[in-house]
């Protein structure tokens, strides 16, 4: 008796909970894309590897005081969620410049940002998820100003909790990307997943890339180095 | 004697005015770009046009209280401008959808947006102009966030008052390109120029393009069109 399958995306399935109103099941795929689905591929371990790690910094999150729509790991690969309705905004924090930025400012990769950069980016596979202005995204979602504001508000406390606990596990915080959505009770809380999927994270002493773009760049074992955020998680914090 | 050439762009060239401290000339050229400099051409008598539209433009401005860095027409093609420290932002107000926001947003061409919305782009050929948020420009120029909403501000005053004049000629101001400059005591104004060359005009009536998407979408004569705007803002204005 399988769950109803409401929506599969690029890393994770999401399901009807059975018997449980307004809450999902996420299931993390082992699936891998980047560069908008252009390259692909699938390693044994990342769907259970990204459930265990995104599970524990919503919890770190949780004791944070941070409000999201994760209520439990029910899996090796799965996860129950509140229902939202999600927003169409990616919210990237930029802590150091990598990765798009850097070609697209012409700023050099590791430039530090003081204070941290917030970008929106509309999300439409379509269109490239292009990067979008805070009038835009009032424009292209449901979202009020002041709901704008808190969701970037948000983003930055998160950034600050994320990067304190990075910090204990020997990691930079380099950048990341949120989701938010909207419960059924109106309020906006932080959703899908924070994993090595979504954040770049270099180990504070090497600079060594322990994220989704040693499969971007082709640069070492991704489940090696998911597994290395996850044992690190698992004995420091 | 010709006064010193200091830059030349793909519309205009700069010289330092002979004689006169923190003056410039402006020359407008006969040469139409367009997708980022990828289409060329020449079109005689448009430099002469775009410096008259534009002078008129300028002194509207003024009349409205609007400061920009303008004094003068000096000849058919030429006209003197107070020396500015150009701030590297293409700042674009829209009133309607057209050109680039319609692909990269997928919104309808003729959308109306209100409020205008207001653009950012960072002026950098070799990135082709990417657009940019609030926080991108101020870490990509050397203005204070209260000078980012000045400019903001101005930009939508300017609107205002451009609105007005275009409907008095029976014209719809559908989009337009500014760009910023700091005098040498510091103050911000308008600089560049204002013609169909930086902005989308359609007749209110005909809808007809009369700027320089004729020429971009190779849709009209792009000198019968601009003599049309000249035309009307002599006889009305």
């Amino acid at each position: 008796m399988k769950d109803v399958l409401l929506y599969e995306g690029k890393a994770k399935k999401v399901y009807q909970a059975k018997g449980k109103q307004n809450q999902l099941v996420l299931a993390y795929k082992n699936d891998a894309t980047a560069f908008n689905g252009e390259k692909k591929s699938s390693f044994n371990g990342k769907g259970r590897l990204n459930n265990e790690i995104s599970s524990k910094i919503f919890n770190l999150l949780h004791e944070a005081g941070v409000e999201t729509h994760f209520i439990d790991r029910l899996s090796e690969t799965e996860q129950l969620v509140y229902q939202t309705e999600i927003i169409p905004l990616e919210v990237v924090v930029r802590n150091v410049a990598a990765g798009s930025i850097t070609k697209r400012l012409g700023i050099e990769e590791k430039t530090p940002f003081h204070p941290p950069l917030v970008e929106l980016f509309f999300k439409d596979d379509e269109l490239g998820d292009p990067l979008i202005n805070d009038q835009h995204a009032l424009f292209l979602s449901s979202i009020t100003q002041d709901e704008l504001q808190e969701i970037k508000d948000k983003a930055l406390e998160i950034n600050q909790h994320l990067t304190r606990i990075f910090q204990c596990i020997g990691i930079t915080l380099v950048d990341f990307k949120l989701e938010f959505g909207r419960l059924t009770d109106g309020s906006i809380v932080l959703a899908d997943e924070v994993s090595p999927d979504t954040c770049r994270l270099w180990d504070i002493n090497t600079s060594e890339k322990l994220d989704k773009d040693v499969f971007r760049q082709g640069i070492g074992d991704l489940i090696q180095v998911y597994e290395e955020i996850l044992d690190r998680l698992e004995e420091k914090v």
